[in-house]
């Protein structure tokens, strides 16, 4: 079960370099003095190892430059060091971007070359004027996603310069191909309507075998995922509605397992429903077959949750009814410690604040209580495209995103709801159920074989 | 001075694996039964080296099946050797496709998700909102270039289905990023008209820092680039224009110092003004100032040859009276050795069949006449690039062409026109003659300063 301490929430990584006599005990000091602040500390790596000193980097995450100031004067006050730099280590790993468009072959030889642009291309080029299909063996075109934002959503920032979502998009490119070998591009859509975003896709997607919207708010991602997938006949998702849904449903099956409570038979109400909220409201339903109670202030969610079959209702008699409380308003605290029903589970998911600390509203009664600190839709994006492209499917169906969360909440270990990011293990289990889950309901187009399943990596990119 | 044998451009490779007694001299009996047929060899390596018997590879060119066939039939005739195996070496390299979109920094623990991913890149993002010109330092933005193609000029396929230019682009974008460390994105537009290719580029402009427009035929290429200038303030190029052209320029350049030619005072008759004749003529008479006969069969390449101060001429007028002769008709053979000039020099450019075979204009009195073989835009386009974008010109200009192109022919060695394409000394030449050219021009946004030009590793990736 997760102890989730919100601190570990905090924006800011700041990296400090100290020097210090090569002496046991003083790391302890300085990890004593740090954590003394209610800091939270990441990596710590050694830069100098020598017979009269050490120098070490220290990773802490920071709330802003007042954080940092009490940290600092509690590491002064421990005689035996030096603070030799401060760095921040966003910054330096975000410099120069986060991924490159590479050469997945060696170009060595003038031969080489001539095989990879002329005259050799022209043999490839021929295979495919020949047919089509050429280009899903000839090609990088079956492994490219397309990772598209119009910049709408990228935080609280206004919505007016889409150029700011280049780093989230980056890292979500980095990270797929980290983590299954899909080749994301990020894609930036100047495109400040509903109907350029679609035209700007269709006219772009022949190189992409399937789209990853992201970052975009619910004024545009309702209407264009149906849009693109009748255009273009390509599996769609939206990473903050299926991605973030599909985790959800993992973390759920994990809590009613840890609480003993029937996720079927459960009640559970979802608080906000904003794009993330209602996604989130459709597959339940779409898992356990029942209604979902839902609390908005938005007419025109609400409107949208009674059309997808839920009942609408209120903070105050969801908190007092549901099983299971879900909250995705964006404003922290809203939830009163004396609102908690006796064994609720709730997931408290806004950020930077949740809507209760999950430490309180285990304090209040809560059977268990988290953030949104585990929940990421990294567990479950990278495997869902990778199964999804090794089969070829030409849709995402729910069958797929359900075999995802199984998998995901099949590799958690006892001590948590969700297993953590890097875990290979889940990323091989997520690709393989839902490549398995699209032969099944027949929307592959590749068969997928034994040797597939048994000896596959799907941690290598296809042309390793 | 290059001797070019028109053989080495056919168009496929096969690779014939052949076992063998390890003696010495069976090598060679191999070499001389292909060198038999008129077949060039590539590469040759070793697979196995025993005590007993080797086994290796050669790649040949060849022009099809029944060219195979003829060295097969000689082959055979050896009786130290036995054939394994035959492999077609494109298609072996194209598997696949050529290039990934990959992490550019390393992602082993929980800490690096965090920093790079959530909550990481809010500082990033909070930076580029608060002045967009941080992009340039925390995103991959600055080298980013989009290899963007309509696909309707693919060779000669009909241009129906654009997905047949993706071998091509890949085989850009990996070679892009194999010599000067951009990040080339293939990208290929379901856009029918110059219109809807103008208003897609522009939606998706915000990740790109230049443009490489690429097999986008005549109909559309003249109306984009200008209008893509105007629009997004990007540096724009078309490789078969002014990739081809500088080139040239460069070929010319040698030719004329090889031959004791004033290329300012020659006579230069350009055959066949398609999208590279044109853009030929326009740099020629950009670079000496004088107009230039062209002659075609097209009344729109016509009209546009003499909008740019052209004269209009004819291929026998042309051929009798130039000291120069470009030829880009799409058309073998068209020119016949009777009718060369003593003392010309000839461009026979077309392809697979060049307008008169080089030995023959030699052998009928030509001073210098070459095929395509060595005429490369890869000589110009990495260094172009890599150039423009470290000075982050906005735009580029002739001054830059024309250093490149200076740049090019001072990297050749004494027995040819023009470098090799995979010549690390070329790509930096021009990288630095362009970056100089863009700051002297005052298009350049960023100063480049000694440690620069002295220090600067333009074969890496600036993340690396």
């Amino acid at each position: 079960m997760s102890k989730t301490n919100s601190k570990t929430n905090y924006p800011f990584v700041r990296t400090i370099r100290f020097k210090s006599a090569n002496l046991p005990g003083i790391l302890g000091k300085i990890t004593t003095a740090i954590g003394k602040t209610g800091t939270i500390i990441g990596n710590i790596s050694m830069v100098h190892f020598g017979n009269r000193y050490v120098i070490r980097d220290i990773d802490i995450f920071v709330e802003g430059r007042s954080h940092m100031s009490r940290v600092l004067q509690e590491l002064i006050r421990i005689p035996e060091i030096r603070v030799v730099e401060i760095r921040d280590a966003v910054l330096e790993l975000h410099k120069n971007g986060l991924v490159g468009v590479v050469p997945t072959k060696k170009i060595e030889s003038v031969e080489d070359v001539r095989k990879l642009y002329f005259p050799g291309s022209r043999e490839v080029c021929t295979l495919i004027n020949d047919n089509d299909t050429w280009k899903d063996t000839y090609t990088s075109i079956p492994y490219n996603v397309a990772i598209a934002t119009n910049g709408t959503s990228v935080f609280d920032f206004p919505s007016g310069k889409p150029v700011v979502a280049m780093p989230i998009l980056e890292a979500k490119a980095a990270l797929l191909h980290r983590l299954t070998g899909i080749n994301g591009y990020p894609i930036i859509l100047d495109a400040p309507d509903t109907g350029t975003f679609i035209e700007a896709m269709r006219r772009i997607a022949p190189v992409f075998s399937g789209i990853q919207l992201s970052n975009v708010s619910s004024q545009y991602c309702f209407d264009i995922i149906p849009a693109l997938e009748d255009a273009l006949n390509l599996p769609v998702i939206h990473d903050d509605q299926q991605g973030n849904a599909t985790v959800i449903i993992a973390a759920l099956i994990n809590a009613c397992r840890t609480c003993e409570l029937d996720l079927v038979a459960a009640r559970v109400g979802v608080i906000g429903l904003g794009v993330t909220g209602l996604a989130i409201s459709r597959f339940i339903k779409a898992y356990t077959g029942n209604p979902v109670w839902g609390a908005t202030m938005s007419e025109e969610s609400a409107k949208r949750h009674e059309t997808d079959g839920g009942i609408l209702s209120s903070l105050n008699d969801m908190m007092a009814n549901m099983d299971i409380i879900i909250a995705t308003t964006s404003q922290g605290n809203i939830i009163h410690p004396e609102m908690v029903r006796k064994g609720q589970i709730i997931f408290a998911l806004s950020e930077p604040q949740p809507e209760i600390d999950p430490v309180a509203a285990m304090a209040s009664g809560s059977s268990l209580a988290i953030n949104s600190k585990a929940i990421n839709n990294l567990l479950c994006c990278p495997g869902l495209w990778r199964g999804t492209l090794d089969a070829q499917a030409h849709t995402i169906n729910f069958d797929m995103y359900k075999a995802a969360a199984h998998a995901i909440a099949e590799c958690t270990t006892e001590e948590e709801i969700l297993p953590t990011t890097l875990d290979n293990r889940v990323h091989r289990a997520v690709t393989h159920a839902v490549a398995r889950a699209a032969l099944a309901t027949g929307v592959a187009r590749r068969k997928l074989d034994d040797d597939y399943f048994e000896n596959h990596d799907i941690l290598k990119a296809p042309w390793m």
